[in-house]
């Protein structure tokens, strides 16, 4: 093997070894999420209790991928293709710590509320949302583990699932509150729950459009007044 | 002017204008957080009508202030510090974007409302709380104009009182409804309202978090079970 190939084989390593540290910070994320869904359909606290005190993990993968990412751009100044890759994991990582933040504080006003049967009213509908918002993460995590931008452009378009379904969940946690109104503050952290996970929702829809900003180069956010 | 020193010349012109893209898109975003501001103070619901409409202007910086950073890794591929000014601006601009979301958000939650009476009984601590969040994302624009990292770390430790503002304004709106049950509709918006600011809040800490790592080249994210 000459010089430069083998320089050539390190730098592919350095991007291998960054994809599958992505693909470890969302497998742990997805894993919190896990833990909260488990708690939500088991009331059993366990999960919850191990997420509420275990967001620091994620944060440290984040900043660590960071580091990484940095060091290859001062070290490879890479070309498009190759730049495209850094910079949407770099945007990813940051998704991805902010649903592990998202997650955390569900898991506190999970917490908060602790009573099964309690959980078992409130929760239902956000058990739901909690499920299909776990399917995305998992989906939009294979679609970049296989730079895959038309499944990634499917699953960007299914966060509006989960838009939608906050608005049942609001709607039941309102009757709640008509028929007794000393469930209140139950309902006012649940109503935070559900819009946790809208906006892990929205994040996990920006690492659709990363993904697909990556494979194809081009930028799908909205930018016009029509989208608006 | 020799050719080397031309070239740098335009390679530091280029940073200046993205410098001055952000504080750009800085000053839309402030300014929509303004115009809400002004809703809330003076029930004229005009300015929430404009920011509801008006999100993908912020947007469409965003995408235009990405592309110029990506411009500048390709063809610049910048060295230590000027790499950390194009990070922490790629950064910058993420957590600016939602700001502008966050804000978009309010001025809907307020605009569904839109009873004047209804916004100053329900509205009160939210303006309180609007009008922190706008001071500290003036100051991090500022500190981020002048890299002043002392600054950044202050306004950063101030986000706690955007915590606790929102703990108040939750309390509050609880005894609202336990007085009046019929109210809950209104009571979930401004929750939500209020929970936007506290992201808003948030995202502003990030901004100043930026600031420091451009200056020091440190990162003072949570990172261990201790800061949890």
């Amino acid at each position: 093997m000459n010089s430069s190939t083998h320089i050539s084989q390190q730098y592919d390593n350095e991007l291998e070894g960054l994809r599958s540290k992505v693909l470890s910070m969302g497998g742990l994320v997805e894993g919190h999420l896990s833990k909260v869904i488990e708690t939500l359909s088991s009331c059993n606290f366990e999960g919850a209790e191990e997420v509420a005190v275990s967001d620091y993990k994620v944060n440290a993968l984040e900043v660590e991928i960071d580091r990484i990412c940095s060091t290859i751009l001062l070290t490879r100044a890479p070309a498009a293709s190759d730049l495209r890759l850094v910079l949407s994991i770099f945007k990813t990582i940051n998704d991805l710590e902010r649903i592990g933040d998202e997650t955390e504080k569900i898991a506190k006003l999970v917490l908060n509320l602790r009573k099964p049967e309690a959980i078992n009213i409130y929760y239902a509908g956000i058990l739901t949302m909690a499920k299909t918002v776990r399917t995305m993460l998992r989906d939009s995590l294979d679609a970049f583990a296989r730079t895959d931008s038309a499944a990634a452009l499917k699953i960007a378009e299914s966060d509006k699932e989960v838009d939608d379904g906050l608005d049942v969940v609001m709607r039941q946690l309102i009757t709640f509150t008509i028929e007794d109104s000393k469930v209140i503050s139950s309902v006012l952290d649940a109503t935070l729950a559900a819009r946790a996970l809208e906006r892990i929702g929205d994040h996990n829809r920006n690492i659709c459009e990363n993904i697909i900003y990556l494979v194809e180069g081009i930028d799908i956010r909205n930018t016009t007044p029509e989208q608006q």
